[in-house]
């Protein structure tokens, strides 16, 4: 990987360079993951026409080293950023570009103190998030991957699915299994709802044992070789009824009206408008409470966001997902999600697990 | 809860009368959980004198309302900080206390501009980290639970260590065996750290074997009724050199010398100190690459820090982690770790499990 941080590394200095900066500081893990490889959880990564420097305490220099290629390793003295203000202005850095997003307020009132009076803070959000947007094809490799892992496991388990069975020991046996799968966890904590508390999309698992006639959202994501993955299957404990039959029928097919809009050009906000369209249509537009997707990578959420007018225009290697669903207070909730690659005039499906109702 | 939850929140009120401030705006999920009892994930909670309002989206206003109690729970229409600043306004909420350690600057850009000119923000950081500081009875005794339960984990799954057995098994299995016994998850990632690879601090497990004569570092946790615990223990597969049982000997001695001198009035810096003092006598003293400890609680590194010339001083109800180590670069790590409440002239080690280099 080292020649892809290198030309990841070069991407970022052409748009520092285009914002007449000296240096960037990159102050979120996944992305100086992205930039080195260094999976380390504290420190902050200056990137400037002069080279890279990781600062960082004692826990994880060896570690910097061992995982990068082409970047110092500092250690870190004292706190974090009082350190890395110290750094910048010693190298000469005037021109220092911080990320908004990433950065609270404390922090950079301690680093602006820090630098002092020469050395100057210009707001820079977002820089590597977007170039994060569009996947490389090793990306694409991993995520196809983690994709399908998360499938394998959800239908692992849709055998332990029956009355008496506790959310709890769901949620556990699915986060056990992505391990002995491979995964180095879970990219959330598995979301296990059952009957009612379907009703609330980000329920976790309870100690609540299922029952006979009630609907369980299962939605639960890996992470593998530090990439996301993301999924969502509503199944049924006995035979539905008709009502939920219909409702099922409205989800599954306002999700597949989105993924169909999919493709390099399109707005995120008419890829929502397609599964929003297909709700209204049947009258549940009231029970689809949230946006209909989301971008996905090392982050489980990032950018773009699938939501109602949004203006941003999908690109070709953007991977999103597309997941709406409708809640009924007192009743449950339904849910469909799968992983989508965006590509020219097309689009690519990662998560390879059937969409029809499943009834346990 | 719904009475204590009540008496927080007076507290808290006392707090932000003292500042002159009409409302607190709490955007840290573990504070507003510690006020409210609210579990979402996303959403800000306004606390001033005329009642406590969380504004949150469509994912959560149902869980909201069945969460707590004596709270408003208004739906979030448009971005979130956006719409908090709308309703700061609507209030006619004047000056505005904020934690500047738990908003990015990009957020606080947004509210500040939403508030308008007529609502002003003031920096009120920590205010609920400090009332989180003293556990009271019914968090003691939760979090005396979650160390224990830590701790029959790990006793659990010393069986499996063993040569030819992998980092990242040994690291599933341990996480699964913490949901199977009642938590709802780990409070941090499990770190087993093999041979070479201790000498790591925060490695990740990996698909490395262990091997006869490693040291193998353990560091896990578990979230039980939203506590978090913190425990490590290091084992030697195989019977150890002198040189590392010389190592072990000392990295205990330091870890109970800290532990002993926790007790109320006691600066956190003279904490950090007891177990430094014991490794430098030992000439171990640059192999101790971090801090000797940190506070515990909803969050699993809260305040205070048991760190290098600390002044802040113990009080009782503080529950802290002491976790000396040393890290020898190419050979391994060595870490022992434990939680500890403070009290008045002692202190309550709640983590169960012997201290004694275990050899298997």
């Amino acid at each position: 990987m080292g020649a892809e941080h290198t030309k990841r590394r070069k991407a970022l200095l052409a748009q520092i360079a285009g914002r007449k900066l000296d240096c960037l500081v990159v102050t979120h893990p996944a992305n100086w993951y992205y930039l080195t490889g260094f999976t380390g959880e504290s420190g902050a990564l200056v990137v400037s026409m002069n080279g890279t420097t990781l600062l960082t305490d004692g826990r994880f220099t060896v570690q910097g080293k061992e995982e990068t290629s082409g970047v110092k390793i500092e250690l870190q003295e004292g706190g974090l950023y009082t350190a890395l203000g110290a750094m910048l202005r010693r190298k000469g850095l005037r021109r220092v570009g911080y990320d908004a997003n990433h950065l609270t307020v404390s922090q950079w009132d301690i680093l602006r103190k820090a630098m002092g009076g020469k050395t100057r803070g210009f707001e820079a959000s977002g820089l590597v998030a977007h170039l994060r947007m569009r996947k490389d094809a090793q990306e694409l490799t991993i995520m196809r991957k983690a994709a399908i892992l998360a499938g394998e496991v959800l239908e692992g388990v849709l055998k332990l699915v029956r009355p008496g069975v506790r959310e709890s020991e769901l949620g556990a046996e699915i986060e056990y299994q992505m391990k002995k799968r491979g995964a180095s966890g879970a990219s959330f904590e598995t979301i296990v709802a059952s009957g009612p508390r379907g009703a609330l999309p980000h329920a976790r698992p309870t100690a609540k044992k299922l029952r006979k006639n009630e609907l369980v959202v299962l939605d639960l994501g890996v992470i593998l070789g530090h990439y996301c993955s993301d999924m969502t299957r509503t199944v049924h404990v006995g035979r539905a009824s008709k009502r939920v039959r219909m409702w099922y029928r409205s989800v599954q097919e306002a999700q597949e009206a989105a993924v169909a809009a999919v493709q390099a050009g399109v707005t995120c906000g008419e890829v929502d408008a397609a599964a929003r369209d297909v709700l209204k249509k049947n009258g549940l537009e009231q029970y689809f409470v949230h946006s209909t997707g989301h971008g996905l990578g090392l982050d489980v959420h990032e950018e773009p966001r699938i939501a109602r007018g949004q203006p941003v225009r999908l690109e070709a290697g953007n991977v999103i997902t597309i997941e709406p669903g409708v809640y009924v207070e007192g009743v449950g909730g339904i849910r469909i999600e799968d992983d989508v690659v965006v590509q020219a005039g097309r689009n690519e499906v990662l998560t390879r697990v059937k969409r029809d109702l499943i009834e346990l």
